[in-house]
């Protein structure tokens, strides 16, 4: 007897993580089924979805009028539905804070792909999910080749590699970073995202906050997972056990993959919609990352050791930055800049409760917006 | 409470391997135990390992003098005795074929180095082994990177892909590839074996014996097992998943590791004496073959898929015209030619029993001798 459909929750359903989790969805329509969607400001698309797919709820940050099948329910509300399976969670920055921890105390399986879950509140995530046995699947192409070369294995991990593309600018000078355009930033060499995560691969903070995602995931501490750089964008990233074996996930770059292996889950779908790598052209570089150019990275290892509400002003100040930066409000240097002084300002708090972690993110916007906007009248 | 020491069985413990073998196991005493050694002519060696680890049985091509704790014994004794764990097929050619079916009949796990096994007898080899529930854990890099690379899958493989790393002469034209001598053919540029398989790597005679491991190992077809030069040899293979999702083992080229991943499967140890691959330093090339410069791989790949006596027939060949070039007795093109004029003779059995291989075997060295015999007098 074939399985039942996996019933599924996608929490920011109209954004780049969340259409492609559909058109998953869509190409094995017998395996899973909606039970909720949420969209933000993109309404038209969010009831395309809902009437395609037919949702039991829907949520909409934007009032609109659903289909008389769909009930309006809050975005926790669909994380914690009783029948639903899996909480796919494609929301952005905070948003995805309570509903991940909504999903998790229900305890659904969740499949992360907002990565500021786990940056901003790891240590309460995390203990969570522990605590109410819900498993976190990594959407993040890094964290879910790391968590398939970890499929099987019984024994520790000596470290984890990520890799870095370097984004548009990793070759370029520091004086001519300062100079580089929004319009450059957002031609990412190898990967299709968002603007606001575009921006961060170049600044390498997007791998920043995936190092202090992966020590949360991973449960391993920072001087146990390295970022090398590899342009090519087909090795995931790679694991090395205590035996020195290493193993690597590959793949062209395409978040289908990762996406639909969240959905699958521990099994794999064959789906020939999804390009295969030919190892007969391949050719694979890795290098060091000179920190010293991309101080995004550093700020964000920084940030992620020193724990507690750090990495919550850290996304926050970011997040902020980088707005700035593609409304060519300030250049592209200024985004680190105004990082390291919000982080300067921050009085960090060790083991702080969400309350604390959602203030912090209120105050560091704050701040952050103060410092530019100081910046731009002198 | 400490797991009991594994308690192993090495055969062909004087060759390459088989000293590996014993050096990983010097190094985690209290993890394993030498129940039985077997050498071959290097009897000088021999006696020294009995007395460094005091097996309880010992074989010796070549008589000689053993201590009183030790008694002699058959290599399917060792192989078979009850209080053994694991055995190690470190054997070369068809040696290791009658002892590694006595171990499998006793149900014993194996690890097996001896390719030859898998290519003459794999329909005999894994039938038997899958009745008497004996694991056969590959020893070899290639098979052992995707052994570990399918730990943990539970869907179905796209296709495995051997990496080749070519041997000294991948970049040779046919014409220079009549002039190597012996000494070039010894100079493999990433591996350090012995002298036969060092020139069945020259030849790639040696990656179509892989293949044909392959096929039998993880039960594959031949068209789900393709081959890849990747000159560097630290992708030692790579897995394809039903999603287009590639796994691939890597490390720096030493036999320690695969030989310990073997011994302490599924379990991994630490060990600081196995060299750590420095990914920041790391250039990956992967090419198409040119198969009509190696035709040794292509009648491997024929003969595989002819099945039946034809692999047999193809390893007692090449064995015959490797060691007459060692010999200085053919040239290197010959190894190939008498190969190919040995099976175009060879009148197949589709289902051979263990004798009808041995009788290949037989035949095929003395038809390839005669050949070359034939061609010396022109």
């Amino acid at each position: 007897m074939d399985k039942p459909a996996k019933r599924l929750a996608i929490l920011g359903s109209t954004g780049s993580i969340g259409r492609q989790t559909l058109e998953i969805v869509e190409s094995f329509s017998e395996k899973y089924k909606v039970l909720g969607l949420a969209g933000g400001r993109n309404t038209e698309l969010l009831i395309k979805q809902v009437k395609r797919f037919r949702p039991v709820l829907a949520y909409s940050a934007i009032e609109l009028e659903l289909p008389s099948s769909t009930n309006f329910a809050t975005m926790e509300e669909i994380a914690s539905h009783p029948e639903v399976d899996l909480v796919v969670i494609a929301t952005s920055g905070k948003e995805g804070l309570a509903p991940t921890l909504a999903a998790i105390h229900a305890g659904k399986n969740i499949a992360l792909a907002n990565k500021e879950v786990l940056v901003m509140a790891g240590e309460i995530i995390t203990r969570e999910a522990k605590k109410h046995k819900a498993t976190i699947i990594p959407i993040d192409s890094e964290h879910s080749a790391i968590w398939q070369c970890l499929q099987g294995e019984i024994s520790g991990i000596s470290r984890v590699i990520l890799t870095a593309s370097g984004g548009p600018f990793y070759q370029l000078t520091k004086k001519q970073l300062a100079k580089v355009t929004v319009e450059d930033a957002l031609k990412h060499p190898t990967w299709e995202m968002g603007r606001k995560i575009t921006v961060d691969s170049a600044t390498l903070m997007n791998k920043g906050l995936e190092v202090i995602e992966a020590h949360w995931l991973f449960s391993l501490p920072f001087d146990k997972i390295d970022v090398v750089l590899h342009p090519q964008s087909i090795v995931h990233s790679l694991v090395e056990f205590i035996d020195g074996s290493v193993k690597a996930q590959l793949s062209l770059p395409d978040m289908r993959l990762p996406i639909q292996y969240a959905l699958s889950y521990p099994e794999r779908l064959e789906n020939p919609r999804l390009p295969r790598l030919d190892m007969t052209k391949t050719h694979l570089i890795f290098k060091r990352i000179d920190r010293s150019r991309f101080p995004c990275l550093q700020l964000a290892l920084e940030a992620g050791k020193r724990g507690g509400t750090y990495p919550a002003a850290l996304c926050a100040a970011d997040e902020i930055a980088v707005s700035l930066f593609l409304d060519n409000q300030i250049n592209f240097l200024k985004i680190g800049e105004i990082i390291d002084k919000t982080l300067s300002l921050h009085k960090g708090i060790a083991t702080p409760t969400l309350e604390d972690i959602l203030a912090t993110d209120k105050w560091a916007r704050e701040t952050a917006l103060k410092l530019a906007h100081e910046e731009n009248k002198c």
